[in-house]
């Protein structure tokens, strides 16, 4: 059978050790719940950073599971976001995640240029997860969330970002889809150009082992049928497991669209960082929260080296 | 209960006189298939145009419906085109349709400046409707197809034409929402300050009586919920009738998405154009033809002195 997240949470129980997870600022109810979600499931240990005003707020989390919660307390949102960025630098956390806070505060610690997570010189980026009932498998894509305008160095390592994550979950050889609203190659769509490129460094090894494929649109990435009809056959076409997008604009109405009405489950990190960063938007569902942690818990520490380069 | 494909059906029947759908080369099984299914469900006349050299290819369709099929012949595939834009041009024909030809070919004769049937300096554009199962209305959105990199007067076309189709539709306050992945007005996303322009002609009475608001994600403006959680409220958020994408890359992976994973009927057609023009996409399913055949049915005459203006 396919992967899914369900497959993934298994492997997490096989961890010889559980990943530590620091979690900046959990005072809403919907992180409380990930939170313990994530310890009765056995896929985590947790550093909560806490405001000093209110201190109470995960006390009943740290009394259920006393040696899987430590508890660290800051003056401010922002001092408990420059904590948490220094637990990760330090090796004392392997995945950040934010709580009850803006994502402007967080994302000032993350990158911060002498203590943040993003090595100088590197694109920050986003993947996304997607479990769709009516998809034969996990699929991947970027970047929904992060780059506004990406061109192509930023395609590149949204590429290499991506491939590396693919290799950690197990998808040895992935089926890139380089999406656009068109088939063809035309300067019209500048970023079709951007594509060949791809194409070519891919062709001379310059990624690994992958099948990549495009420029082609959603339908003809994710259904054999309709690249039958248009006359198209690759080892990508109706069976991608990776689609780069031309821009945050479209990545974000497939997001959107697929969770809401091809009620997927959805998964997502930063990428480009030195570990995975977890960044849940208020309307996503807990379980998208949630697989989120599973996905960031899910990058190995040797395969973490490779997804940063 | 909401506006359907179905209900649209049904009002076809109530016609006085039936529509008259010109068809350029329906030389292909799938195209064979709509004709004779608009047929048989009596929601229009045709008239088909083929070459000379495939005469046969219509005629046991003309002889199943002798009073409702007339067949044309052309010297060429250019010349099918040409004739079949006159028809509408002077009014023998309501409706026109392409076959199985180029859709560059096509489009050649539509936009031709003397003989064709876009009139000078307007704006072409496309409207997809889309039946989607688990959404409670027929959802419009643009441009998925024609425009590619939009701007200003493009996104106020877009609005017009659309507006025009919701009321043919019988939507009379048409809730409308401005599509992007962030809900700030943001000069890093420019076509966000398109928006807040539109939105003041919305105010000051330009586009007649309409909800708009965004720019807003497409979860907000279809889930009611995702509105909730962000603390937005407005008539349009959760309850959108009409989309407007800031491009052509998210609107066609919307289209894409929603009928691939979300089990949507589509429809579509040119708008901008003196006349309805349905341009079948070779991936598009039977269906999708046929309901694009009554969504251009469903312009009324009166109605589309108004929908392109």
């Amino acid at each position: 059978m396919s992967l899914n997240f369900t497959h993934l949470i298994g492997r997490l129980h096989d961890q010889k050790e559980l990943k530590r997870i620091v979690v900046v600022c959990p005072n809403d109810v919907h992180t409380h719940r990930v939170i313990l979600r994530s310890l009765k499931e056995g896929i985590a240990s947790f550093i909560l950073v806490v405001e000093e005003a209110f201190p109470d707020v995960v006390e009943p989390i740290r009394m259920e599971y006393p040696d899987l919660v430590k508890v660290c307390k800051s003056e401010s949102v922002v001092e408990a976001a420059r904590m948490s960025v220094a637990l990760v630098r330090n090796k004392e956390a392997d995945v950040l995640m934010k709580g009850t806070l803006n994502t402007d505060v967080l994302l000032r610690a993350v990158l911060d240029k002498e203590k943040g997570l993003l090595p100088r010189g590197r694109v920050l980026s986003h993947v996304a997860v997607a479990q769709i009932p009516s998809y034969k498998k996990l699929l991947l894509f970027s970047d929904a969330a992060v780059v506004p305008r990406p061109h192509l160095k930023h395609f590149e390592a949204m590429l290499k970002y991506d491939l590396a994550v693919c290799r950690n979950l197990g998808i040895d050889e992935p089926r890139v889809a380089l999406v656009h609203c068109t088939e063809k190659i035309n300067g019209e769509f500048p970023h079709t150009l951007g594509y060949v490129i791809l194409k070519e460094r891919a062709l001379n090894g310059c990624y690994g082992a992958l099948h990549i494929d495009g420029p082609m649109d959603v339908k003809t990435a994710c259904d054999a049928h309709s690249g039958e009809v248009k006359g198209l056959d690759s080892p990508v076409v109706g069976n991608a497991d990776l689609l780069i997008f031309p821009n945050i604009e479209s990545s974000n109405a497939f997001y959107k669209t697929i969770s809401l009405f091809g009620n997927a489950c959805m998964a997502g990190m930063l990428t480009g960082t030195m570990a995975p960063v977890v960044l849940p938007s208020r309307a996503d569902s807990d379980d998208s929260k949630y697989y989120s942690l599973v996905l960031a818990c899910t990058m190995s520490e040797m395969r973490i080296l490779s997804y940063i380069l």
